[in-house]
């Protein structure tokens, strides 16, 4: 059988399969005539895409064979979720991980019934699809993961196929230009397939519809060099595709040997609906948005629709691609890669396989001495860049630091010690820290950051993403669909566990002084926290140890996304290292030497999480202390956010015995929050107390201005927290309202001079633990 | 004086505020040697790309006055907020709008000092910048804006200056294409000046560091006519700005006129800080990433610091530029246009000046036949798109409805019965409401639609942007700014009120029939509700009459974000136009038919809020009216989610004794809502009873399913309602147990049947009110 032949059979078997997965019961050889039973009563999934999505598959497996590639794909469009499922059962790689959807009769039925059914698999491509690392949900970051997955795999191909209205969004039209960043001699390659069907859901597509020689300008304006397979015949165009193919893996070849030049890269226009019902009522649907869902309807109900739906069946000529048992025949077969070479059960697409610990140093080693406590500052960022540093240079080939151009803003400069930035574009002799290699990738584009980290962690290796608090929202969707993926993974006993996603988030919300209330927004917490408990952590290290030891423990999860909030602004250091790997691993404590209530019931408990906040807390109790020294105050420091939460809710959860010995069941308790008050009344919901508790936190009043006047505006500076305890523990009221009218005078004080220096009144800015 | 010298002088004057901004308290026109005392203790600001953006200016008023153009500009980068406020200055608008900062030697002084200063303005363009309606924090939506202000405004020039790092970002990618939905007849034309200063923070710029070559291609695949200003010395510089404007100018009146043909775009390509230091301390600043913020520092402390910062300001030869008074010379503002006709004055640039109400037909009009209640389906999205497909008549130049190609899949499609969908590229014939002048707006990018409607509202117009419920996320970190931008805007009197932005968010978490996990989660409100309640407002109307209702209040409302939550989906009918309209006027309220508790305390309190859970909650008082009679049930359905919370935290809240009223102090309250359920504890959290309040909603379980499952996965269904009711009423308990284990059964039951059939039970799917 001719090589075409054997393509064009993978085709039809894979098409066929994809329009039994939409529209079977039963029924699956159409061995009998096709009955109304046989249909499903709900006809839900996308056809448009998949008859392009199985024409890249045929003959990528083709060249995987040739060449023995390595080779995984990424399918842009993955609401063709039938295509992939399609592929990874003809492959044996279906069967292999879901036994019971065997590769003969009764297992093709239940390809077909699972799909979009209750109880089955989900209508994208998704974790429950072997060979994906893609979910096919959310448009636009299809490229983006193929460049994640391609970096530090220099072997590797990745086949990205975008939809032409995928194209249009913004992550995507980013991330074209990744190719800056991709050095071919340590990386894989990644081969973009802009898919030109012409259609989005409803309307044409604007790559589809603009000149073709713009379109060509185009990709080479991206640094691409583009190779044009269009057409609709498919005889011609198997051997076209087949062709361009040979060309562009030529390509390929000679630029891993080191020859220079652009990455091709391949557009590929073919009609939407491809080989489906070409009209359906005399209303052209091949070639046309219409095809984009189920080109024909009512099936059940209609005989007319009925035959149309059997006859685009039989068009594939299924007798010819299964045998009696329902078995994929040989010349089905003969072109499927071997073993792991085939893309489906490649294990780039299941990372957990490849995953290697990283080799961590001791993180105890860089901690900063703290004599006594509270007394000195440090940046804490920029003490863990030394770590991050040594991170680098112990895993230089599986881990990378991701940041939209912040992290040297961020302070985390010590990594460029030991490496450089990724860039592969041109480079002038004042430059510094640029080259192919590398393991700092810098671009403006969060979208980008967290895309190719998203790649490089289900690919199986290490990273964190860097990035100013506020803009992490720019993410937030993103964040969304990998903690659905984690979650959806964590049930799926063949996907083993990745590394985790890590944010390090700096620049935060109380120390903008370079910007303002734009810059101001710690919201991104809130959004972690309506995933699911078992995929989502965060940390609020007070100070540069705790930073580390809870850095350490981030890189070594596994399955989780892990947001830490630390300042770079000088920050006083708080714990020794031995007291800060207590009080991480704790998750939260008592601050014994700000607290004066040891052995006694406290009259109120300050707690507090976040950097400024702490220490807008530690010196209201040295205020305390000083005007009211018979006031039993306990100072709790929370650095783990998710043990506020009964373990009911969360795995980091504490027992309401805990909690009550540590807040209290009845004094008042002034919770000095980073971020915004009520994620701090939703984690405690729950708790014993929770009438007294009162949270401070940001309350979006920001504006360009210093440090202490953002605390006031949003109350949560000292004098405040000394005028909530007034106002709050019982009986004070009356003998207090001097101490009260004082506070207050303070705050009036040095809003004053701020507004007279331009910065905060020295008794602020050196403000030490006095005691 | 020739017009390159009067444009260099004005160019040199703004330079100089620039810097004065950046860094003088006093002595602004260097009247005196300059002393430490004279500089800020604190130096914050961007000087990179300000010279850049000062030099746009300067030459955009020439053409403005030579061909009295209507433009306005948008300054990418932004955080040269010291240009913009500088243009304005030297206009007169800012002396105009803040009197005390008047054009002479004193409001130069105060000028100086309130840049980011504490109690001053921020160091951004910001909505206290007059002539901005583009917030310099968060980068990459500068050109979506432009275009979203060219649209409709025929007459107008939207110059874009975009940065070069900011052109990496996603959404400025995607914005290039926004070429293919202007209609040069109908629209204004944008001019983006793309600003190669070749830097980011700390690293080059992609785009400032690929083959001119490419870099031409890529504007030409963008559709754009690249002109390219390349160059560092300020007189050739000039005199190639000035030709390439006039060229262009000549370019876009071509097209205006009817000449087709692709619209000009500048290539600026100059060094970053150019004019500033060039060296500092023997390392090169000018022209580098240095150059980015405050290229000197230590002025206050290191003597040689200062003596270079006088040099650097004495360089723009302030003598020549302003009189003993310190105001501008002639040679500085002759080049100034009149009035409105300056940018930092121009009314689209304060869009509340422009703003005529819309011309709202009746909604009552719209209205469905309510016979009995919840007896009969409406599918609500396809009856506010006849509303819609009416008011796009009645105004048909100052109303756009935004979506990513889902208009159509959100059932809105009767506005194709009088509109088409906005397309500047090719047409075939086989396209369906495609046109250049259409009003809808689609294109599969949500930052798109988000940036070109804020661009839209905010010089004046109306709109309305429908999305997914799921994918709104994209959109967090546009929407959080647009809601810092409303903060902003009304604490400054010249701000004039714009329109409302309005969401309609469909094909929610509840319904996603098509799709699955990856398309479920309802979290936007939740971002959302941590914006200023006197910006945010959110409604969940049940049925088709409350979203008209609701839909017409917020085309009517100014200066907020409304979030309308709706089902596409045939949803049950529960109020004639009448009741809905007093439904959603109070906001919330108890639904008398399904409630049996007229006259007396009730035992229980279903609350509900969004369709779906409406829909079970009147499903399960069904069930308990059927079998347990004697119980008293209310039920009270919640549209506008403000309501819930105190007059204190929001303006919408209702007092406390209405609130104890609906929901009794000592009932258990069972809330099914639509959303993740802290919200509604947020939202509560302050109210009597709340120890009693019981909320069921999305607790991320989800997957491709039938809608019963999805309710059911969530525990948001009629049955588990009734098990709650059980559990939750005391003295239920023991002789309840057998219609506790029925609903359990039920449960099972029903989950069977959408194994075996792929659909929901009859009784399910046909349910009605059955009393
Ligand atoms: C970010 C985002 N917005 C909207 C959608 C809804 N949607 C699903 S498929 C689709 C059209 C996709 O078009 P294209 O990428 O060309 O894929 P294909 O034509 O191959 O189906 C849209 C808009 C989505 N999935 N993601
Ligand atoms: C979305 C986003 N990410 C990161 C930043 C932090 N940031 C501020 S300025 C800047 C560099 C901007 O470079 P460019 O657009 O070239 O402006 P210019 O060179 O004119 O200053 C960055 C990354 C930001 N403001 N917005
Ligand atoms: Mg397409
Ligand atoms: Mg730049």
């Amino acid at each position: 059988m001719n090589e075409m032949a054997q393509i064009d059979a993978f085709w039809r078997a894979a098409n066929y399969l994809s329009v039994g997965q939409i529209y079977l019961l039963g029924n699956p050889l159409l061995k009998e005539p096709l009955s109304p039973e046989d249909v499903k009563p709900r006809l839900l999934g996308h056809w448009g895409t998949t008859p392009g999505l199985n024409f890249c598959f045929a003959h990528l497996n083709r060249i995987i064979r040739l060449r023995d590639q390595d080779m995984i794909y990424i399918a842009g469009p993955g609401h063709g979720g039938p295509a992939a499922v399609a592929h990874a059962w003809l492959e044996g790689t279906y069967s292999e991980v879901y036994p019971s959807v065997s590769q003969d009769a009764a297992g093709m039925s239940r390809l077909f019934r699972q799909f979009s059914f209750p109880g089955g698999i989900p209508s994208h491509v998704a974790p429950e699809t072997p060979g994906s690392i893609h979910e096919g949900g959310e448009l636009g970051y299809a490229l983006a993961h193929a460049y994640g997955a391609a970096f530090d795999n220099p072997d590797l191909v990745v086949a990205c196929i975008v939809g032409d209205g995928e194209a249009e969004t913004g992550p995507l039209a980013a991330s074209w230009h990744s190719n800056k960043f991709l050095d071919p001699a340590q990386d894989g390659i990644v081969l973009p397939i802009l898919h030109l069907n012409g259609y989005k859901i409803a309307n044409p597509t604007v790559l589809a519809r603009i000149p073709e020689s713009e379109l060509i300008k185009l990709m080479e304006g991206y640094g691409y060099r583009p190779h044009i397979v269009s057409g609709d015949d498919p005889a011609v165009m198997h051997q076209l595709m087949a062709d361009t193919l040979d060309e562009v893996f030529d390509e390929i070849a000679a630029i891993k040997a080191g020859s220079g030049g652009r990455l091709p890269m391949i557009v590929l226009r073919t009609p939407k609906g491809w080989t489906g019902p070409h009209e359906v009522d005399g209303v052209l649907v091949e070639g046309t948005w219409r095809a984009h869902q189920v080109p024909l309807t009512d099936v059940r109900d209609r005989p007319d629709r009925l035959a149309a739906l059997e006859e685009w069946m039989r068009s594939y000529r299924p007798e010819e691609l299964f045998d009696a048992a329902g078995r994929p025949v040989p010349e089905v077969t003969s072109g499927v890669p071997r073993g792991p070479r085939r893309m489906s059960a490649n294990p780039h697409a299941n990372g957990g396989e490849l995953l290697r610990p990283l080799v961590l140093p001791d993180f105890r080693d860089y901690g900063v001495e703290t004599k006594a406590p509270a007394t000195a500052t440090t940046e804490p960022t920029r003490v863990f860049g030394t770590f991050l540093r040594d991170v680098i240079v112990a895993n230089p080939d599986d881990f990378r630091l991701m940041g939209p151009d912040e992290t040297a803003s961020n302070r985390l400069q010590a990594v460029f010690e030991v490496t450089d930035r990724a860039w592969d574009a041109e480079l002038l002799p004042t430059d510094e820290h640029l080259a192919p290699e590398g393991r700092v990738m810098e671009v403006l584009s969060e979208h980008l950051c967290q895309g190719w980290l998203e790649g490089y962690l289900l690919t199986g290796r290490h990273g964190l993403f860097n990035c100013y608090e506020a803009f992490i929202h720019i993410v937030d969707a993103m964040f969304n669909q990998h903690a659905k993926w984690l979650s959806a993974s964590s049930r799926i006993p063949w996907r083993r566990p990745i590394a985790s996603l890590n944010y390090l988030l700096s620049s935060h919300v109380w120390r903008q002084d370079h910007n303002g209330f734009s810059h101001q927004d710690p919201g991104f917490l809130d959004v972690v926290m309506n995933k699911k408990a078992e995929v989502v952590r965060v940390y609020l290290p007070p100070d540069a140890n705790t930073l580390l030891s809870v850095g350490d423990h981030c890189l070594r999860s596994r399955d989780y996304v892990n947001v830490v909030v630390a300042g770079k602004q000088p920050t006083l250091d708080l714990f020794t290292m031995q007291e800060a790997v207590a009080h991480c691993t704790r998750g939260l404590g008592i601050i014994d030497w700000a607290s004066n209530d040891d052995g006694v019931e406290p009259d109120v408990v300050l707690a507090c999480a976040g950097d400024v906040p702490t220490l807008e807390t530690l010196a209201a109790a040295a205020l305390l202390r000083e005007h009211l020294p018979e006031l039993r105050v306990r100072v709790v420091n929370v650095v783990d956010l998710m043990r506020l939460q009964p373990p009911s809710e969360h795995p980091h959860g504490m027992t309401d015995a805990e909690y009550d010995t540590l807040f209290t069941v009845d004094r008042p308790v002034i919770f000095n929050f980073h971020g915004y008050p009520w994620l701090i009344h939703r984690l405690t919901y729950r708790r014993n107390g929770h009438a007294n508790l009162h949270v401070r936190g940001y309350k979006e009043e920001g504006t360009t201005t210093t440090p202490f006047d953002m605390a006031m505006l949003n109350d949560i500076d000292r004098f405040h927290l000394v005028i909530d305890v007034i106002d709050r523990v019982p009986r004070l009221g009356t003998r207090t309202a001097h101490l009260r009218q004082r506070m207050m005078d303070e705050r009036l004080r040095c809003r004053a001079y701020t507004r007279e220096y331009g910065e905060d009144a020295p008794m602020i800015r050196n403000w030490v633990w006095p005691y």
